[in-house]
C-alpha cells in the first residue's frame, strides 16, 4: 500500500513544485485532475503524444500516478444539467451530456497513454434531491436514473474497456450512487461489468451513519482506488445543526465537515484492517478538504498519521 | 394540550366514520387535508358557505379542528416544478406557482370560515438537492431560494394576515427550510412576520441527528401546531443503509423509517417537557406514516402512549 | 399474536389450578413440559388415548396449547452424556441417546394426539465447551458435532414429519446451535428440512451481544415458537463479573441474569416489529427464570408489559 | 413496599385536605415535615400529648406515617452557621448548634409518640465547599468535619436510641456525607451504631455519576427510608452548563435539575430490583421538586409510574 | 502556538536547572509562580530592577515567559478567608483581602517589568460551596459574590490596565467563576473590560460534563493563556465514587483525577481545532498535577503527545 | 517495565535468528515455550546442564528471559482429557494427568536452572463448558473442579516452591479460572499460596465485558507476568456473530478476534496506569495471535505502540 495525494489542492502551483514538496514529505503517488482547466494535466496534449514528458517528470521525483481524476466532467453525464454545472460546460442538457461523455472517453485515452489503470470520477445524477421519496412520484424518478446511468455510462465504459482502463466512481452526495444500496444498484445497472468500480472515500459515508468497513467488505475487489479523507460530526454543533447542514463549508457552526485523516471520526484502524482483508493493496490518495487547517498542515499531518497504520502483509497461517 | 389526529390516513373512509372511530379512542381534535382531492374537506365548498355543516359534524363528535393542512399545494409555490408534482398540478412552472399560490390563499379563507387559526403545509423548494454544496455554484443557488421564499410566501401571508390565520410550515426534507438553520433563514426571509411559524414534527429532525428539544427551545412561540410522529434509525440496518436511504418506504432494510409515537427514537418526555417550558399548549396531531404497523394499531397505540405523558400545568413556584 | 406461558414454573401445583390462575391474568395459551416427571403432562398417557381429557381441561379455561416442550430429553440426543444428565437418564452414552431419541419421538406423537403443531426442545451438544477453539483440535471436533446432529435428529425428524409436527430448537448455551451462525449450520446439517426450526428466545442471544432482531430477520419463517424472556447485563457487576459468569443463578454479583420481560435489556419494541415483519403471528410463551422476583410478580408483570406491545396487523399500503 | 408522599409540597394547604387528595390517588403513607413552621406537624404539641389526634387523622384516610422529617433543623447541627441558616435559627454558631440539637431530640420524641420508627434529615456540614481539596489545607478541614459529626450526632443519637427511633440521613450536597465514600465515613464516625442510617434518594447521586444501585448494595440494611425522586442531566444544556450549575432551580438552561420519577435518568427498574435484593420493604416517599411541572401533575404521574414497578416478593427458589 | 510549562512542579529545583531540562525536551516557554515563597521568581526583586537578570536567564535557554501566575494570592481577594488560606496570609479577612490585592498589583508590575503580557490566577470565592442552592438563601449569597468580584477585582484591574498587563482567571472549583455560566457572570461583573480574560484549562470543565470546546467558542478572544492539563473520569471508580470525590488526590479509588495530556478524557484534537478557529495562537502551558505518574514521565509524555497536534495555520480558502 | 515477546510465533525459525530480529526491533526480553516439541527450548536438556548455553545465547543479544511458558502441558493437569489433547499426550486421563504433572515440575526445574522466576501456563479444566449452569447438575460439577485444582496443582506448586519459581496461570477460556471470580476461587483452592499467581492477558477479559483494570486492581501483587495482547469485538459483525463465536480464527465474519496491541479495544493507557498503581514493574510480553496481519507487521507495530506508553515511575508526592 502506498500513500499518495490528489494534487488538486495545489492547482495554483506548478506541478513540478508540488511533486517536489510532496515527495519530500514521503508521498509515493499522485492523482491528477484531468478536467479542462486543471493546471496539472492537459489530457488533450497527452493523447497527442505528450505523455512521455509527464511520465518522466513524475518518475524524476520517484512517484507514480495512481489515477487520473475527472469528477467535474463525469458529473455532466447524468447531470445536474442546470446552472450549477455551467462553469464546466454551458449549454443544453444534450450538449452537456455529449461534452461530458467525450471528455470522459478522452480521460480514459489519456490514462492509457500515461500507463495509468484507473480513472476516478463522479457519475452524476439527474436530480439527486429525489432520493427522498416525497413527492411520491420520486420513487419512480430515482429508479429511472439508474437506467440512464446504465445507458450513458455503458457507452463510456466501452471506451474504457478498449483502453484497458477502469473507472472508479466516488460514492458521494449529488451522485446517483451515494450509499451502499445505490452503489449496488449502479453495479447492477452496468451489468456488473468489470470496468466499473469505486473510488472508496470513507468521509462521505460516515455522516450518513454508514460504517465504511461495511462498504469495503461489500464491494471488496471493486474498490479500484481510494481517497484518504476523514469527516467529523462536529459534536458541539450536531444537536442543533444536524448531519446534513447546508451553506458554506467554513461555517463554524456546521454539524458536519471534512477533516484531515485522523482528525475526524473515521475508524482508520478498522478501515486498514478491512482493506487488508479484501486484498486492496494499491494507493490511499490524500484529498485535502478540511475547512479548518491549512494545506501544509494537512499534507504533513496526513502522512504522519497514516504511515504507521499501513499493514504490509496478511497473516500467513494460524498456529495457535 | 389535546391529542388530535391528521385524518389523511383514512382518506378512503367517510369523514363521519373516521370522526366517530377516533373520538371513541379518545382523540379530541382533527387536522384535515385541504388539497384538491381530499375526501375529508372541500375548501371550495367551505368558502362558498359550506362551513357550518362541517363545524356541526365535528362538534357532534366532541371534536375541534386543530388545523387545515395543505402540504401538497404549498409545495407548488417553490417547487419542485418537475414531473414529481404533476399529480397535483400539471403545467408550466409559472402555472404551478400560480395555482399553488391561489390554493394556499383559498385554504386560509376556508380556515377562517371554519374558525381554525392555523394552516399547516410545506413551503416547497426549487431544488432541494442543492443543499449539499457541490457543485460549488449550489451555495448561491440555495441562498437564492430564500429570496423566492420571501417573495412568493410574503404574498400568500398577506392573504393569511387579512384572514387572521397563521401558516405553520413543516420543517421537512424537500422543503427549503428543512433543519434548524434553514428554518431560521426562512423566518428572516419573511422578515419575522408573525403569520409565519412552524408545524413541529420531531420525526424529520431525528434522523438528521438534530435534537428536537433544541428546535422547540429555539423557536418557542413560533410553534403553531405539531405532528405527533416518531422516527427510527433502524439499528440492524443503519451501518449498511445509513440515515438517508432512498427507495420504497416499506423496504425492510432501510436505515431510517417513520414510526408510531413511542416506537421510534424521539425522546418524548424531553419533548413534552420542552413544549411545557415554551408554553405550547395546543394540539399534538397524530400522523400515521409507520410503514410497518396498521392504521388501527397506530391509532390505538399512539393515544395509549401519549396520553399519560401530557403535563397539565407548569410548576407554580419553587419552595425548596 | 397470543401471550402464553410455559407452565413449568408451577410444576409444583396442579395443572388445573395453574390454568385457572393464568387464564384469569389474561394468558391465552400454555406450553407444557413433556419430559418424564413433568407434573403437568404425561405423554405416555396421552398417546394411549389420554389426549381428550387434556384438551377439554385446556379448553375449559379458554386456552390453547402452543407447544409441548421437551428440553431435557432432547438434550440426551447429542449429550452431554456425563453425570450432568443422569437425573434424566442414567446409563451409557448409547443408552442415553436411545432413550432421548425415543422420548422425542413419543413427544411428537403426543403433540399430534393433542393437535399441537410444535414441539420445543434442545438438540444437545456432545461437548459444548469445545466452541472455544483451543486446543486447536476442537475446530474439527465442533464441526463433527453437526454431523451427529444431522444423523440423530434426522431420524427423529422423520418421526415428526410422519406426525405432521414441527420441532423448534431453542438456541441456547450448552446446545450445539447456540448463536446465529451455529443455528445456520444446524439448518444445513438437516438439509434445510421444514420440520426443523427454532424456538426463538432473545434472552440467550442478548448477553452474547447478538441483536435478537438479526436472528428474527435471518430465520424468519423458521421461527415456529418463541419464549418471552428477558435478560440483563447487570450494570453494577458487568465490569467485574463479565457476561459469562458461572455459579448459582442467584448470586447477587453476577454480570448476567435472566429477567421478566421488560426488566432486562431486550429491545422489545424492535423485537415485536421484526416479528411482524417476518410474519410470526403465533404465541409468545412467557418463561419465568428471573432469579430475583417471585413467580406471581413475574406472571403479572409480564402480561402487563407485553400486552400493549402486540401489533395486530401490518400496514396495508403506503399512501404518503 | 408502599408508595408514600412527603407532604411538604402542599404545606400551604391544610393537612387533612392533602391527606384526602393523596389517599384518593393511591398513596399509602405520608412523611411529615417536623421543623418549626411546618403547617402539617407541630412536634411541641405532639410531645405534650397531641399525638392521638394526629394518628386518628392519618388513619382516617387509611394512611400511615412513614417518617418525620427534619432536614432544616438537622442542618444546624453541623452548619453552615452563616446567614444561609438564619431563617431557621438566628444566632451564634453555638446557639444554632444547641437549637438544632434540641430540635432533633424533640423530633425523635415526637416520632416515638406517633409510633413512627424513622426520622429523616440532614446532618449538615461546617463548610461543604471544602470537599474540593484546594487550598490543600481543606483535606484536613474536611476530615475534621467527621469528628464533629461523630460528637454532635452521637449525642443526638443517644436520644434517638432511648426513644427507639432511627435517624435516616439524606446523602445530599451541602451535607458532610454527600456521596458513597463520605457516607461510609459518617457510618465510621458514628461507630456504626444502628440508630444511624440513610434516607436513600437517588436524585442526588445521579448527577455525580454515581450508580444508585451501588449505594443500595453498599448500604443495604442501613437504608431506613427512601425518597422517590428523579433527576435529569438536561441533554440540551449539559455540554454548556455542566452537572453542577448554580443559580435558580427554574433556569431553563441548567444542565441538571430534579424531576418527577420516570422523567429523569434514574434507572428505576434496576433500583427496584436492588431494593428487593437487599430486603428494603418499607416506603418510597415521593418528593416533588420538579422545577417544570405542577404539583398535581407530579402527584398523578409519580404513582402512575411507580406502582407497576413494585415487586411484591423475591423468588422462592431456582428450579431450572 | 508554542508549548510551554508551568515550572511550579520543579519548585524544589533551581530555576536554571529546570529551564535547561525543559528546553532540551522541546518546551519553548515558561509560566512562573509569582507568589511569595516561589523559588523561581521573587516579584519584589523584579520590580526593584531585577528583571534583566531573569530575562537573560530565560533567553539563554531560548525560552520566553508566557505568563506570571499567582493563583494563591489571587485567591485571597475573594476568599475563603478561613484557616485554609492561612499558609498564604494569616490574618483577619480584611488583612487577607488587602494583602491579596497588593500582591496581585505587584504581580502585574513584575509582569510589566519582565515584558510579560499575562498574569494567570484565581479570583477566589467568599464561600464556594454556596453554588449548590440549598439552603435557599444561598441563591442571593452566590449572586452577591459577583458584586464583590466586580468591586475588588475592578480595583486590581485598574492597576493591570496601567501596566498594560492582562489578567487571566482560571475557571476552577473554589473560584466564584467555575463554569461557563459563572464565567459569563464574572465578565459582566467586570463590565466586560478587556484586561479581564481567562486561563483556559480543560481539566476543570471535563468532570463537570462541560465540553471544553463550548468554552473556547463562547469566550474566544478572551482566552489569554491556557493550561495543557487533562483529567480522567476514572471508569472503574466512577459509578461508586462519582465525579466530585473528596479526600487525598492520590486515593486509588477516586472517580476523578487530573492527568498528563493524552492520558485523560479531554478531546485534544477538537480542542486544538477550536483554538485555531477562535484564533488563539499563544502558548499551551503544561501543568503537571497527575497523581499517578512522575514529573519526568509527565514532562516527556506531554510534549510527545501535544507537539504533533499543533496546527500551524488556518485554511486559506475553499476551492472545492 | 520492559517489553518482551513470546517467541512461539517464530517457532519455525532458529531461536538465534529470532533473538537477533526482535532485539533489533527493541524488545528486551523473551518468553520461551517449554512444551515438548518447542523448537526454542528443550527443558530436558536444560535440567541436564544445558542452561549455560541458553543463557549466553540470550545475553549475547542483550535480552533476558521473562518466563518459561508451558500452556500445553499444564492443560493436561485438569484436562480436558479427550481427543483434543491427544497431540500433546495420547493416553488415558490418568496418564495425561501424570504426564502433565511431571512436565510442569520439569518446567519449574528448567526455569530455576535458567534463573527465570516465573513459569506461565494454563491450569486446565475437566469440562470447561460446565461453566454455564445447565443442566443444573453442572453447578456442583464446576465447583468440584476447584477441588481437583487445589489437589493436583498443590502438588505441582510444592515442586515450584522447592525451586523458588512462581507459577502464573493465564486466565483464559477453557481454563477452570477464566474470569475474575473463578480466578479468586482458584486462589482460594490453593490456600492463597504465594507460588500461585497470574499471567495477566487483557485480551481474554475484554470480550467477556470485564474491565481489565478491575482484574489488575483486584489481584495486584499476584500478577507475576503479563501478555501484551489486544482483542477486538468486531463492530461490523458483533450484532450477528456475537462475542463468543466458534470456528476458524480467520473467519472474516467473527464477532471477536485477537489483535496486535493498539488494534483492538483494550484501554491501554488505563491498563498501564493501573499496572503502575499496583506496582507491576516487570515485563509486557507480546503474544501475536492476530488472525489478520503478518508476524512482522505485529512485531513492528506492537513495540511502536507500547513503548511510548510505558511510565517509568510513580509520582513522588502531591504539592498542589
Amino acid at each position: 500500500m502506498k500513500i499518495g495525494i490528489f494534487t488538486v489542492l495545489y492547482d495554483d502551483k506548478p506541478l513540478d513544485d508540488v511533486l517536489k514538496y510532496i515527495a519530500k514529505l514521503g508521498y509515493e503517488a499522485v492523482e491528477l485532475g484531468a478536467w479542462k482547466g486543471s493546471h496539472h494535466l492537459n489530457i488533450e496534449e497527452i493523447v497527442k503524444g505528450g505523455a512521455t514528458k509527464y511520465k518522466k517528470s513524475i518518475q524524476k521525483h520517484g512517484l507514480t500516478i495512481s489515477a487520473l481524476s475527472n469528477h467535474l466532467e463525469g458529473q455532466l453525464v447524468l447531470g445536474p444539467h442546470d446552472v450549477s454545472t455551467d462553469d464546466w460546460c454551458k449549454g443544453t442538457p444534450e450538449e452537456k451530456i455529449r461534452y461530458g461523455t467525450e471528455r470522459m472517453k478522452l480521460t480514459a485515452q489519456a490514462a492509457a497513454a500515461l500507463d495509468v489503470q484507473v480513472v476516478c470520477g463522479f457519475v452524476g445524477s439527474p436530480y439527486w434531491g429525489a432520493w427522498y421519496i416525497f413527492p411520491p412520484a420520486y420513487e419512480k424518478v430515482y429508479e429511472e436514473g439508474f437506467k440512464q446511468l446504465g445507458e450513458r455510462w455503458g457507452e463510456i465504459l466501452d471506451a474504457f474497456a478498449s483502453q484497458g482502463v477502469k473507472f472508479a466512481h466516488e460514492v458521494h452526495p449529488q451522485e446517483h450512487a451515494y450509499n451502499v444500496e445505490t452503489a449496488e444498484n449502479a453495479v447492477k445497472a452496468l451489468d456488473g461489468r468489470k470496468e466499473s468500480g469505486f473510488n472508496f472515500d470513507p468521509s462521505h459515508l460516515l455522516w450518513q451513519s454508514i460504517d465504511p468497513v461495511v462498504f469495503i467488505k461489500r464491494f471488496g475487489d471493486r474498490i479500484y482506488h481510494m481517497h484518504a479523507k476523514d469527516s467529523e460530526l462536529v459534536k458541539e454543533n450536531l444537536a442543533s445543526s444536524g448531519c446534513i447542514p447546508t451553506g458554506s463549508w467554513r461555517r463554524p457552526d456546521r454539524g458536519f465537515r471534512f477533516r484531515v485523516p485522523g482528525w475526524g471520526d473515521v475508524p482508520w484502524r478498522r478501515v486498514m484492517t478491512a482493506l487488508l482483508e479484501v486484498g486492496y493493496d494499491y494507493v490511499m490518495s490524500y484529498e485535502h478538504e478540511d475547512p479548518v487547517m491549512s494545506r501544509e498542515d494537512g499534507c504533513e499531518k496526513c502522512i504522519q498519521f497514516l504511515k504507521p497504520l499501513i499493514i504490509k502483509k496478511p497473516l500467513e497461517k494460524v498456529w495457535w
